[in-house]
C-alpha cells in the first residue's frame, strides 16, 4: 500500500501547481470531489467521504481509434510515444469553462420502492478543450448524497462528428485492498455465482470464479470484473461501482490493475474490437460510485435511476405490477420440455408440419395443462400465467446460430391460443407472453410488430424476451452497443404497444426504467433455474441486492417449496428464505415458480406469496451486510401493509430488528413465516414456523435465521 | 496447353477403372455431361458441346467448418493429409443411387424478353454416400440444349444438421487460354469496367482492372473475377458462368487457378470469414454454365430463370413495366444535391429540426422541381417520376457506418409528400419511392413496415432501393450471405405489400425475378452514372448483357442526349447509341434519365424513347460478339410493333441485318435512328439521323455505327 500512498501524494504536490483544480461537494457535505487536470493536460479526479478518501486520484477520458493505427494497446500514462498513436481525449486539454449548478426535486416512480424519489445534486460540469485538434469535450459531475455520476459529453463540433472509441480510461483507484463482491466480467453473460475476496486475490481466483455451461461466455481478462461490483474497506466504507443510462454505448465491464490497485473500465467490444461508434452531440452512460459507512444506504440508494432521465411514457395506466405463475419450473427442472415432438433432427418453420408429427408427451405448454394454472392463478389471486414453449421451434432453438429459429406468432398444435386466453379472461387472469429469441436479435426485429400485434389481439400486456446464445448477427456480444441498442429498440417498440418487457440473458439494467417504466423486469444474473443447474451459493440472494439490483429489479422467480427437483437436483435454500426473497428482492414482478401441487401442500407458507404486496409506498432497510444478511421492511402501495423479509447467508444467525417504522399508536398483527429451530437448506429445508402477534411501534424482535434461510413476516393493522 | 491435356487423359484413364461414372446428354443431343468418382471417392464432372471440350474433368464438393481447425486453407487434391482436418464434403463418396428424369414445360413470365418460355432439360441426380461419416449429398445436374446447372443438395439426416461451409470447391476446369471479359472478384461491389484479355493475363491485369473510388470495395484475390463470367474459346465457343437460384447462400465468384487452368468457387465469408451456414434440407444455388458457338444464343438462354422456381406471387396484376423520368441525374452530375441544408456537420433524425434549418439552395426534390418533372412524364407518356434525396438524412448519409441514417417516412420540408402525389396521379403518373439505406441495413428492416406502409398510403407502386457503403452489420459484405437473405426478406416483404423493386448496389441478380417478378430491376454493375464519375468503356454496354444480365434485367438509365456534363465530366456514347440502349438492354424498367430540357431539344430522337415498347412478346437476337456489337429485334407484348436497337463497341463498323423476323407479306414503316456519318462520341455525339423507310421481311439493312455508336429502329405494320 506504500506505492500507492506515495503516488497519492505525488499526485496532491503536483495540484499545488495547478490552476486547473475543482472542487465539488455533495448537498449535504459529506461527499468532497476534486477535479484537476495534470501537466499533461490529463483530467483526474478523487472522492472523499466524511473526511475518508474513496476514490484515489484516478484517470478520465478515452482513447479515439486511429485508422493510422488499430491495433495497438494503452500503455499507461508514462508511454507518450504511443499516445500519439491514437486520437487521444485523454490528454493535452485545457479547461474552458466550468458551471456549477444544484438540483432537487422529488419525483414519483410509476412503480418502485418508495412513493416519491428525491433526485438532489450539486453538478459540476468542465469543459474541456484540446487545442492541438480543436475539439472539445464535457466531463460532468453529480455529487448526490449517496455517491457521484459522472459522465464525458461530446458536443456538436467541426473536428469530431462520427468517431469510434478504441476504449474508454475511466479509473477507479482503490484506497486499499478491499473485500470484493465480484463475478468474471464477461461480454455475454451475468450468471456467475459472485466470489468474495480481497482485490489483490482477483487474479488467482478467476479460474474458480468461472463456471462453464453457459451456451454463451465470453471471458476478457484474468483481472475483469462485471459491474455493478460491490466493494468494502477494511475501514467499513461500502463502495459500489456501476453505471446509469447505457444506451446505444457498449456495456462496461472493470479491469483490475494490481499494481497500482486501479479498476479502469473496459468496454464491451463490437465485432472489429472497436468499443463504440458515436456520432455527436452524444454522451456516455453515466460512471456511478454509491458509497456508505452504512450497508443499509447502499440498497436505498436511488442514485443510479435518478442519472436517468424522467418518464418518456405519457400514460402509463397499462403499467401493472404483476404477480404470476407459469409453465416454466417443470421445463427448467427436466419434468416436462419446451418441445412438441422429437420426430425431426431439426425443423424449419413454414415447412416443417407440426399437425402431423407425434407429440413427444413431455410438452409443457398444452392447452390442459396451461389451463391448470390458470385455475390456479384464479383461485390464488395472481395476475398473470406465464407460458414457455407455446410456439413453434423448440425442437432445435439451442446452440445452432439458427437465424429463422422462432417466429413468436405460431402455436404448437395442442396450444389453443384463443381459447386460453379467453378462458384466462373470463378468470380475471392474463397470459404472459413469451419471445425466446435464441440470441437471433435480427430475426426478433423481424417478426417484432406482428408478434406484438398477435399479443394485442389475444389481450397479451407483458412479454419476458430471452437471449439464450450466441448473439446473430455474427461476433456480436450481448453486451456490445449494437445488441444494447436492440434491448432498447425492444422495449420503446414495446411502448408504443402498450406492453411490459421483462428480459431475460438481457445486458444488466442501468436505472433505464425511469425512463421506460414498461421494463418491469430483467433477469441479467444467476436467477433460481441455476438451482436446478449446478446450484447457487447459500448467501447469492444476500449479495444480489447489492450488485444486479442496483441498476433495476430482477426476474428472480422465487418461492420454490420443494427443494428436491425432478432432475434430481437440490435447491440450496430453506422455505422460509424463500417466501423472503418476495420483500427483498424488490421487483414489481414476482413469480410463484414453484408446481401448484407444490404449494398446495403448504397452503400456510403459500399464504404469505398470496398476501404479499408487488408495489410500495415506503421501503426501510433496516439490517444489510452483503454476503450475510439483507433484512427489510415495505409498507405495500396504498394500504397500511406492511410487508418484511430477511434473508440469511451461510452461517445461522439472529436477526435483531425494531418495529419502529410502524405508525405509532396503531396495533398490527405481525404474521412470521420462519425457519424452524431445527431448519436446514440440505436436510429440513421445509421446516418453518408460522406465528402470528401482535406488534407495535415499540415491539422488537429476535428471530433466528437458519443458513441459506430466513424469514418474512406480513404485518397488517388491527383496526379497532 | 500440355500439361492440361496431360491430366486430361490421365483421367479418362482413371475412368476407365470407374463403374461409379454416369453420362447425361441435353435434349437435343449437343451437349454431353460426364459424372465420375475417383478412385477417392471425389466427385468430378466434365462438359462437353458438339464434340468438343468445354469443361475438362473438374472437381465437385465442399469442406466444412470443423471445430478443431478453423484456419488452414484448401491445398488441392494431393494434400491428403489436410483433408483430413475438414469435414470433408469432396471425398470418400460413394454412389448409393442415380436417378434420371426429363422435364419439358412452357412457362409464360409476369414480363419479359418473349411471352412463353421454353424449360426443357434432362436430369440426373447422383446421391453420394460418404460412409466413414454416414452422410449423404445430392448433386443435381439439368442439362439443358443451351446448358448446364448443378446443385449441392444435402437432404434431412442425422449426421449432417447444422453445418458451416468453409469453402465450396466447384471447379471448372478451362481447355484453353481462352478470352475473358471480367471484373475483379469483390465482396461488395461489381461496379468496374470489364477487363477483356487472355486468362492467362488475368493476374498481370487485376490492379489495372481494380478502379478505385467506390465506398466499398472488397478484392480478395489477384486472381478473382465476379460471375456472370463471359469467355471465348479459340476455336469460337461462348461460355457463360454463373449461378441460379442463389438464396440464402454467399455469392459466388471464381478464382483462377493459372497453373491448372481452373476456375474454382469463391465465396463470400461472413464476418468470421465462413463461408454460409446452412440447415439441412437444403440445397446450394445452382451452378450455371452456358455454352453456345454462337454468341446470340447465349443472350437468349433462359436457363438461369428456368433454374429458379416458378412464380410464388398469385395475383400478378399490380406489377408492370414501367417507364419513367426522375429528379436524379442532376444530383448523380453535380447540379443539384441530394440534401436540403449545409447548417449541420451531422444530422440526427428524431433531434435536428430541419424545419428551423436554412435551405441550401440545391436541393433537387422539392415541390416545383418534382412538378416539373410530372408534368413533363405526363406529357410524354411516362409512367412514373423517381424522387431521390425527398425524406431528411441527406446531410450525412455518406460513408459514416452511420446507424439511423434514414427513417424513410419523413420528407424534407420543402417536399409536400401528399400534394405530389395527388399531383401526380391527377395526371395519370405515379412517383417512384426511394429508399437510399446506405449500406444500414439492419435500420431498413427496422423501418421497412412502416415505410411501405406509407408507399400504400400514398400510392406509391414501386421502390428504388440502395445499399451505397459499407454494410452494417460490421463486417458483413455486400454479398454475404445474411445480406443476401436480406434483400430477398425486402423482395418477399415487398410482394405482400404488392410493391416492386428495384435494388441498387444490391448483390447481382441469379433469375429469381422468375420466383419474385415484383423484383424488376436492379443495378448491380457499373451504370450510366459512372459516366460521370471517370466514364465507362466505350463497349460497356456490348458487355453487360453477356455478364450482368444474364441474372436478370437492369436498371441501366440510359437516354442521355447531352454528353457534357453539369460536372465538367463526357459521357462516351452517341446519342444514338442511347436510344439503342432500352432496346439492347433489356428491362421492364427503363429510365429516361436525362433532363426534361435536353429532351426538349432534340424531340425527333426523343420520339423513340415515349414509342419503344417495354414489355416483349418475342425478342430476336440479329447480331452479337461480346465487347463488339449487339443488335437485337423486340416485338412489343400484344401489339405487332417491333423496336430494334443496336449498341456498338471501340470501332465503326456496319451493321448488317435482315428483317426476317417481320410478319411476311406485311409492310412496315421503319423510323431508323442512327449514328450520322461523322458521329463521334466525343466530339460529335449528337450527329444522328432520323429516316423512315417501308419494310417487309424480306428486306436486308446496312447500318454505319459510330464507336460507342449504334442506332435504333420502331417498325410499325402499315395497316392496309
Amino acid at each position: 500500500m506504500k506505492k500507492i500512498n506515495f503516488l497519492f501524494f505525488v499526485f496532491l504536490a503536483c495540484l499545488g501547481f495547478q490552476v486547473n483544480a475543482q472542487q465539488l461537494r455533495s448537498p449535504n457535505g459529506n461527499f468532497i470531489m476534486d477535479f484537476a487536470l495534470t501537466p499533461n493536460g490529463e483530467p483526474s479526479y478523487e472522492l472523499r467521504y466524511k473526511g475518508k478518501s474513496v476514490i484515489n486520484p484516478s484517470r478520465l477520458g478515452l482513447a479515439l481509434k486511429s485508422d493510422m493505427n488499430t491495433t495497438t494497446t494503452f500503455n499507461g500514462p508514462d508511454s507518450a510515444a504511443k499516445k500519439k498513436q491514437y486520437e487521444s481525449l485523454f490528454s493535452g486539454f485545457e479547461i474552458a469553462g466550468t458551471e456549477r449548478t444544484t438540483f432537487d426535486e422529488t419525483w414519483q416512480p410509476v412503480w418502485g420502492e418508495t412513493k416519491f424519489v428525491r433526485n438532489h445534486y450539486n453538478e459540476l460540469e468542465i469543459t474541456l478543450i484540446q487545442k492541438a485538434t480543436d475539439r472539445n469535450m464535457k466531463i460532468r459531475f453529480r455529487l448526490f448524497d449517496d455517491g457521484l455520476g459522472f459522465r464525458y459529453e461530446f458536443p456538436q463540433q467541426k473536428n469530431l462528428i462520427y468517431f469510434t472509441i478504441q476504449e474508454e480510461y475511466s479509473q477507479f483507484a482503490m484506497t486499499g485492498d478491499h473485500t470484493a463482491f465480484w463475478i468474471p466480467g464477461d461480454y455475454d453473460t451475468q450468471e456467475y455465482n459472485y466470489t468474495t475476496s480481497k482485490l489483490s486475490e482477483i487474479k488467482g481466483l478467476m479460474k474458480s470464479a468461472y463456471e462453464e455451461g453457459n451456451v454463451s461466455q465470453t471471458l476478457f481478462s484474468p483481472t475483469g470484473v462485471q459491474t455493478s461490483l460491490m466493494l468494502k474497506s477494511k475501514e467499513g466504507l461500502y463502495i459500489n461501482l456501476h453505471e446509469a443510462a447505457c444506451m446505444d454505448y457498449p456495456t462496461m465491464h472493470l479491469n483490475f490493475d494490481g499494481k497500482n490497485f486501479t479498476f479502469q473500465s473496459w468496454l464491451t467490444p463490437d465485432v472489429h474490437g472497436d468499443k463504440g461508434r458515436l456520432q455527436a452531440p452524444c454522451t456516455s452512460p453515466w460512471r456511478t460510485i454509491i458509497v456508505s459507512d452504512d450497508a443499509r444506504d447502499i440498497l436505498a440508494s436511488k442514485m443510479t435511476y435518478n442519472l436517468n432521465e424522467p418518464n418518456r411514457i405519457e400514460n402509463t395506466s397499462w403499467i401493472k405490477p404483476t404477480k404470476y405463475v407459469g409453465v416454466w419450473w417443470e421445463m427448467i427442472t427436466g419434468k416436462n420440455t419446451w418441445s412438441y415432438t422429437n420426430d425431426f433432427p431439426s425443423v424449419q418453420l413454414g415447412k416443417t408440419d407440426f399437425t402431423k408429427s407425434k407429440p413427444n408427451g413431455t410438452h409443457g405448454a398444452t392447452t390442459s395443462n396451461v389451463k391448470k394454472y390458470i385455475d390456479f392463478a384464479a383461485k390464488h389471486g395472481f395476475d398473470g400465467v406465464l407460458v414457455e414453449g407455446w410456439n413453434i421451434g423448440w425442437e432445435d432453438w439451442f446452440g445452432h446460430g439458427k437465424d429463422y429459429v422462432f417466429d413468436f406468432v405460431t402455436p404448437y398444435p395442442d396450444f389453443n391460443l384463443k381459447n386460453l386466453n379467453e378462458y384466462a379472461h373470463s378468470k380475471g387472469v392474463k397470459l404472459i407472453m413469451h419471445h425466446e429469441t435464441s440470441g437471433s436479435v435480427r430475426n426478433y426485429e423481424r417478426h417484432i410488430d406482428t408478434a406484438f400485434k398477435l399479443m394485442k389481439q389475444y389481450g397479451y400486456n407483458a412479454v419476458k424476451t430471452g437471449y439464450v446464445g450466441q448473439i446473430l448477427p455474427l461476433g456480436e456480444h450481448h453486451y456490445s452497443q449494437s445488441t444494447n441498442n436492440h434491448y432498447q429498440f425492444v422495449i420503446e417498440k414495446a411502448a408504443r404497444y402498450q406492453i411490459m418487457v421483462n428480459a431475460h440473458e438481457a445486458v444488466r439494467p442501468t436505472g433505464i426504467a425511469r425512463t421506460w417504466p414498461n421494463m418491469i423486469g430483467n433477469e441479467s444474473a444467476r436467477g433460481t433455474e441455476y438451482q436446478a443447474f449446478g446450484g447457487n451459493a447459500l448467501n447469492h440472494v444476500t449479495i444480489l441486492p447489492f450488485t444486479r439490483l442496483i441498476g433495476g429489479p430482477m426476474d428472480y422467480t422465487p418461492g420454490i417449496f420443494e427443494m428436491n427437483l425432478p432432475n434430481g437436483a437440490h435447491l440450496n435454500s430453506t422455505l422460509a428464505n424463500q417466501l423472503a426473497l418476495y420483500v427483498t428482492m424488490y421487483s414489481p414482478l414476482q413469480m410463484a415458480a414453484d408446481f401448484p401441487e407444490n404449494y398446495d401442500r403448504f397452503p400456510d407458507a403459500f399464504q404469505f406469496i398470496k398476501d404479499v404486496g408487488i408495489d410500495w409506498d415506503d421501503s426501510k432497510y433496516l439490517e444489510a451486510e452483503p454476503g450475510q444478511y439483507i433484512t427489510v421492511a415495505r409498507k405495500e402501495k396504498n394500504t397500511d401493509k406492511w410487508f418484511l423479509g430477511s434473508v440469511n447467508g451461510n452461517d445461522s444467525r439472529t436477526s435483531k430488528i425494531k418495529f419502529d417504522f410502524l405508525d405509532a399508536g396503531r396495533t398490527y398483527l405481525a404474521t412470521i413465516y420462519a425457519d424452524a429451530p431445527d431448519a436446514n437448506f440440505k436436510t429440513k429445508p421445509q421446516a418453518y414456523t408460522v406465528k402470528k402477534i401482535k406488534v407495535t411501534h415499540k415491539d422488537n424482535l429476535a428471530q433466528f435465521c437458519a443458513a441459506a434461510g430466513g424469514y418474512a413476516i406480513s404485518i397488517i393493522p388491527i383496526e379497532k
